[in-house]
């Protein structure tokens, strides 16, 4: 009878001891201890990479919601294709690039995964899925920018481009230990910049290049195109508040020991304060200047707060964050209308969320943590620089050749009819 | 080369052992144990914790779908908002009011963490957030039942009340070890009636004092309202179901050790076969009552399960926890209408499922667990007095102050228009 | 002052040393490293456990955006349901069944759960509740192919036999340890034959004898008949992606060493990878052959890409993973216009998703994986003749009793209106 026999080598397990660190070596205190280091350290990427994971959803179903009906299946195609092709590219150059120590002619490779060994602390496989999910996030927020109008296959090759490549040069840059930390002491615990801002910039130009949508903007007035559907926003803001949780927390990188969980924990409530805190500020920011409370900010508010809290959610206090937090959302709530005077058309509101909360969470950084306004300053302008030329140089050489943007016709009818050929709500007769 | 740049300090991983305890000292077997039981319970308190966190956006799902669609953007809009001001104000007074030892005024202060620390057994940053979460969710369950007619002000207020003060309160007499843990020996594993009950005596004085939605009760007839959106509900409830098992299964409070682990999954297995009884009972009640299943009887009745088995999740044996859950549904289900004779209008079914269910669980506790009907019964009460009381207080004062209705004619148009300005599907055409 | 009141018997926390394995007695190295891996066990079921409970929602929210507004509420009905019948019967006979070594008739039993002890390495609570939810998920495959046209009661009569009987007796003979296990050296990792076919073979057997719907086949023409929401079908896809992690990552059954957490992040990248090719694969497929790309194929593309790594997830490397998903998916998307022309009638695309990709996960594992062609030949075979077989009677003894399908009129105005009595969307006018 073999009841457990799901349990591969069950045996094993009957033994009163498991095999330490791969040696069938008696265990030692020493080999213990590294052991549960590893499993703890493995965990809390794989927990936290789920996590992050699931972002994408709450992106998609962000974005779903914000656009209009007849570009709601094609949104949905976007980000479950980028998230794909994030894995995929970042497999095939992005992690080798990101972690290849600035030799990126050399590191130009596919992932070489590295065997599992008590001495590297947790397993390559898991730091790989937990990095790689990063990866995928500044990708899902340039799709919300540039909806409504952008064609299928552009969007995917920048896409190719922004994961394979600009990314993860971004990202040698500091946690690669290039020139940002080694230079300059640039300190991003969990992306506000390198992620956020990058995606941010990649918006703002693509938005830029790309034109507004028909309609937005007319004889100098600006005509809101409400989203189709608020409780899809809503539950993509409640998705990214929880991934959020991973996408911080886990940036901790170890949760073996005391002061490690203990750091985690802060990392969650910090979070979860500053999230709190936008929310709390963009609806009274919205009474006091509306008169009526707009959902979208008040949902925008909370991802606003929760971009300004990761570049630092580890050292600042409760009261601190849910300053850095409100802040962070009050910036945003600023911008939107500052947008609709430059006639940049940002379909979900991504650069005021990503992009300038993402900046002021990292100047802000040297209240409560080490480093300096300079610093962070080389970092937030480097990133700027390089992210927004190179995609200035793609978004162009990408509407010179195959084109960016849909037709007129296909604009007014949508996307889904368009180039998906599945609507969205087919039973539903829209206005 | 800093391949793995972004573990700060990563070096420290690639020593033999992680530093335990703060301590530079080499470790012991008694210093490792004390390590890994601290990382492996603040770890289920922060995955209970993100589980329950989670919750907050099934109720907004679950309410979003059960009202008109005229007031989804605002049930959205409330249930993003309560979740943000229960953090806030369980931080700045709530933690330390339920867990100042009854010293209410000598504790009337904001959260101030504990450092880590091997002795403490787990991070208090890890124990504060999924304490916070609790909080959240008792005032989640007002949303529901006072939809569709409260202003959004009041309604904050109210919520600010609650978790501010009252939830910490009526917590600080059990969990903050007063007088129902001292002198009753009552028993409330996971909040039947600290968070459930608590949640639902305020929406039932709520909604008799709010009176019924306008066209509910005319003329001695009942008009039922259907809820705009079932898939949304349907998601909610599971949604509910997932971060129910954190909500009970990380109220074990550890982890470090084998029968701490068993017990969670044993709560694991109870709290899911509660919810599958309270959906079978449901089914089966409406297919012999009234011959059609009602899906939100179905979805209800899972919650009336799971909110039933709370109050003791640990204790029971499987068979014991399907009786309870069942029991738990069917009570639930006789009570919606027995509301609707009363004229109380419960938009979402709260209180039958939040507060009856929680009742019965409180006082079935003796059956399987270490309790007396007694010191159930005054448990019950006292809380049921209390917060009922003190609502009403509020509640009324509210009233005859700013006011707790909007007016018949927002009421109609719905209160998306008349204090939100977003509508929440704008291109349907609504019958 | 009882700060920590809710630790009951708190105290123990304090002690520098948790209790190990039951006992009082001193801790020992062994005693240690026995409680920890019986802890870090248990978590990989709760985990594993609460994500593929979690993809319950997923198909719930699949279906119910692949059926027509007036079958909406019904298909959430039915999934919430048949989740809570599922925990139910395998918790009746089905564990016993699947796990008593092939002593069919003596085990045929209600689950005895074993007390938590440190020799069997995990608490058995977890794995009931870690092999309940994978029972659970073959019953969610068979739901989403009979759609719109199969009443409530047949259906949930299916599925307690399914559940109860079916699936734990394929179980028993590869997981249980019967004789595709012990004679063939069959190797089904998580279940592409044992979960996914059996759901997909008692699938199409159902829709075979159900017939098609009404409208679908026409005078030799195929009419598709459009889903009403595609924004739940990608939401719905997106958490079973989610859920994945813990179905095959879980599936490694133990996380106590450094070689099991290293294998579990490998599965981890695996499943990811095999799912990301079956997008691309999908939507390349889609643009080359149909010159616009179909979401619903690219969502059923991720699928096909998770079945098919399924029955190997950890032998292959990343490379192996994307052909693997890759042709799972491109299987699934040749299949589908093969049901059309055989008049099958699969709403939601389960039979190219959970029968197609399932078989040639199957079938590929000796390419990377420790089994023979022939050896998974016969299982595909044997779970295929069994389940084929007895799904025929039972849905045929269930057709010729009390009836599988609604009445044309029912089928006409929905399942909804006919059987349930709430309507999913109410206020919206449908076309």
């Amino acid at each position: 009878m073999r009841k457990y026999a799901k349990f591969f080598g069950g045996v094993a397990l009957l033994s009163a001891l498991p095999s330490l660190a791969l040696a069938q070596d008696a265990p030692t205190l020493e080999s213990l201890a590294a052991n549960d280091a590893f499993v703890f350290n493995t965990l809390l990427f794989l927990i936290g990479g789920f996590l992050v994971m699931w972002m994408a959803a709450g992106f998609a179903m962000l974005e779903a919601g914000f656009v209009r009906t007849k570009n709601v299946s094609m949104q949905c195609l976007k980000n479950i294709s980028l998230y794909s092709v994030a894995g995929l590219m970042f497999w095939v150059v992005g992690y080798q690039l990101m972690y290849g120590g600035g030799d990126y002619f050399g590191k130009f490779a596919i992932m070489s995964f590295t065997p599992e060994d008590a001495a590297t602390g947790y397993s390559s496989y898991s730091d790989w899925f937990f990095q790689m999910v990063f990866c995928a996030t500044t990708a899902s927020i340039v799709s919300g920018t540039v909806a409504e109008r952008i064609k299928f296959w552009p969007f995917i090759i920048f896409t190719l481009l922004l994961t394979g490549f600009i990314y993860p040069i971004v990202g040698s840059w500091e946690w690669g230990g290039g020139f940002l930390d080694a230079k300059f002491g640039f300190s991003d615990f969990a992306g506000s910049t390198l992620v956020h801002s990058t995606g941010g910039w990649a918006a703002l130009i693509g938005a830029i290049i790309l034109g507004a949508r028909k309609g937005k903007y007319v004889d100098g007035k600006v005509n809101p195109i409400p989203g189709s559907n608020m409780t899809l926003a809503t539950l993509g803001v409640f998705i990214l508040w929880l991934g959020w949780f991973g996408f911080n927390g886990a940036s901790q990188l170890a949760m073996g020991t005391i002061s490690d969980a203990d750091a985690i924990a802060k990392v969650f409530v910090n979070t979860n304060m500053a999230a709190a805190a936008g929310v709390i500020v963009a609806v009274i920011y919205c009474q006091v200047r509306y008169g009526k409370i707009d959902l979208t900010l008040a949902l925008n508010g909370a991802l606003a707060g929760l971009v300004a809290i990761t570049a630092e959610p580890l050292a600042p206090a409760v009261w601190q964050s849910l300053i850095i937090g409100g802040i962070g959302s009050l910036l945003a709530c600023l911008t939107v209308p500052l947008l609709d005077k430059l006639k940049i058309d940002d379909v979900v509101g991504a650069i005021p969320v990503h992009l300038v909360a993402g900046i002021f969470g990292t100047m802000i950084v040297p209240w409560t943590g080490d480093a300096t306004y300079f610093g962070q300053f080389v970092g937030v302008i480097s990133v700027g620089i390089f992210v927004s030329l190179v995609s200035a140089i793609i978004w162009t050489v990408l509407k010179l050749s195959i084109g960016l943007r849909v037709s007129e016709e296909d604009e007014h009818v949508g996307l889904d009819q368009a180039e998906i050929g599945v609507p969205s709500y087919p039973e539903f007769v829209a206005n």
